[in-house]
């Protein structure tokens, strides 16, 4: 590294033949040295879209171009209603036309979706070829890059059509988030926070600490939140990579949010903004079923406000809730499953009488 | 099983915890006992097309009703140029409409078409529930419906979109060969005769001695020629499920082959068909290559002849042959790759000059 930047920090994620490292740290976008290990091969084709390119496609193609003879990009349209098979196509398309072999590595530079989608065509095509995650917002770099979760949206439902399928590496260069806009930030914000209710109460104090650090941009405070999500993110995913269990903790928030991002069309509402309104919905569900006290659901409710983040759901009716959430991808035998609060700072999956989620639903939305 | 019919041979496929067996059989498509021990769940989706439905999905779905709850079917329309993201989301538009969770095992009951889309759709749907090939023609029962192989085609190229994804079992009924037209019967024996020149002479003098009996359709031939390629293809898919190396042998013949379905379009030759004239080519270039005697290449075109495929590939012309290659699946670095013979009995993977395969397409084209 040069000498006026830190060292990265490397967060590993131990998967047996399929571990990798996070890169956490500054200027790594261009600095050869973060591409160092990485599969051998002809071609990369670098994945981005309408808004991050202009920024930073040239400068990562420039890196990329001393590693590979050739760097080849596509860009999607910007926004999680592009999330489809309209999008993964133009990458198969990209690849095809390019005659590009089996070894080429796909690069996803960008937010959670084009690293999903990427990560899908990645799985997909020719049956799999390699590629890294190079995540341009927070909430990319706290969540969506880690843990090889894969997918494109059906117009029935969020993320249904994916694949687990590990990244060769994760780099996360936090100068990128300089250019968020505050909203994204926000978005991020609500994926960090989450890890203090389910896994850290520690952290939760942190992050009430230090969120005007965060809302900031602050290199420092950005650094250690993602350090920490990604180190407890890492941890989760090392237990249970395929979700059979314990890794849908890592949903909190999200079967309330699902439904009010598929409720309202994609890309009205950001994910994050939907899981921070879907988190004081999931927390006052664990109030409601006795598992905490109402304060520590109320405390929540005030990070996620303060953090700039919608406590509010829209006004779509309780019942089209209940028929949204219905087809989670953690429903079984058409009963809804929640991630819920067992405890301050534990999370478990259990389902809810309907109810009880009616309750819910009628208390936090317009 | 019943006491008329003799119990069915079991061959197994050791891949770890994705080990499973291959059912080789009279009469097992409705007898319950071949589908115990299979991952239990509230509901089963039954994947076929407009050709097999009628014959066999009632007694497959009665046999299903005595192990889950909802038996749910699809039919996708018959034949190659179907093997497409149209088809495959018709299978995502049945399990999100019926709120199928992920629980759902997916049964693909048909030839090679359906079972690569069903196994795609079941490696993609909430990224991924399990899944059971029931082949019902040659082909898919010596050939496509072992080793995970899963795949759609792309305009630009066969089974370009796809995944390893190993199913919960595959039961072949022998029973339903009885039904299939002799230009499918033929293509299924090109992927039997297949297993001889790249693995085992001795199977090929069996094979000299028995295609009479095959092409009858004779039920004790038939399941020696079937337990026969499994356990051939069993035994190269676990040494290398992910086709690192040694799996490619199994496409001997199908650089070329190919090539003649992408130029004609799919569905216009069968698949068998395509694959029983790209070995007739293969052969001819490893014997220009001075691997094997011409005599070799001349016993495997007559075998060929004989098995009613067609030994002539239709006149594209030499340089899009050449075009077509290259996107393979094989390809390196714009090289075109082929399964060649390294001495009879043996194959592996190597390239040969643009010349000697021009004059090799030159000899076997119309």
């Amino acid at each position: 590294m040069q000498g006026k930047f830190s060292r990265p920090i490397e967060v590993p994620i131990a998967l047996g033949e399929r571990s990798y490292g996070i890169l956490i740290g500054e200027h790594l976008l261009d600095d050869a040295t973060s591409f160092d290990d990485l599969p051998q091969a002809q071609s990369a084709l670098i994945v981005s879209n309408s808004v991050v390119a202009p920024i930073y496609l040239e400068r990562l193609a420039a890196a990329l171009q001393r590693r590979y003879r050739r760097v080849l990009s596509v860009q999607l349209r910007d926004g999680e209603q592009y999330k489809n098979w309209a999008s993964l196509d133009l990458i198969f398309e990209a690849l095809l036309a390019a005659e590009c072999d089996r070894k080429t590595v796909l690069f996803a530079l960008g937010g959670g979706v084009v690293g999903d989608i990427t990560g899908f065509a990645a799985a997909s095509y020719m049956r799999g070829v390699p590629f890294v995650q190079v995540p341009t917002t927070l909430l990319a770099q706290v969540d969506s890059s880690v843990g090889g979760k894969t997918a494109i949206n059906h117009p029935r439902g969020k993320n249904m059509i994916g694949a687990f399928y590990q990244p060769a590496r994760v780099i996360a260069d936090i100068d990128t988030l300089q250019t968020l806009p505050p909203r994204e930030v926000a978005a991020g914000l609500a994926e960090v926070i989450k890890y203090g209710p389910i896994a850290d109460l520690q952290f939760l104090d942190w992050l009430e600490a230090h969120l005007d650090e965060l809302k900031g941009l602050d290199p420092q405070a950005l650094t250690h939140a993602i350090k920490r999500s990604c180190e407890i993110k890492a941890s989760v995913v090392a237990q249970d990579e395929r979700e059979s269990g314990l890794r849908a903790i890592l949903n909190f928030g999200h079967t309330f949010g699902h439904a009010i991002e598929t409720g309202l069309g994609y890309g009205e509402w950001l994910h994050g903004e939907a899981v921070g309104c879907g988190m004081v919905m999931a927390a006052d569900l664990s109030a409601r079923l006795g598992l905490i006290p109402p304060e520590f659901a109320n405390r929540l409710t005030s990070l996620i406000d303060r953090a700039g983040l919608p406590i509010k759901g829209p006004a779509l009716g309780v019942d089209r809730y209940l028929e949204l959430m219905r087809v989670d991808k953690k429903s079984e035998g058409g009963e809804i499953r929640f991630v819920v609060l067992t405890r301050p700072g534990r999370a478990a999956v259990q389902s809810a009488p309907d109810k009880l989620v009616s309750e819910v639903i009628a208390a936090h939305t317009v």
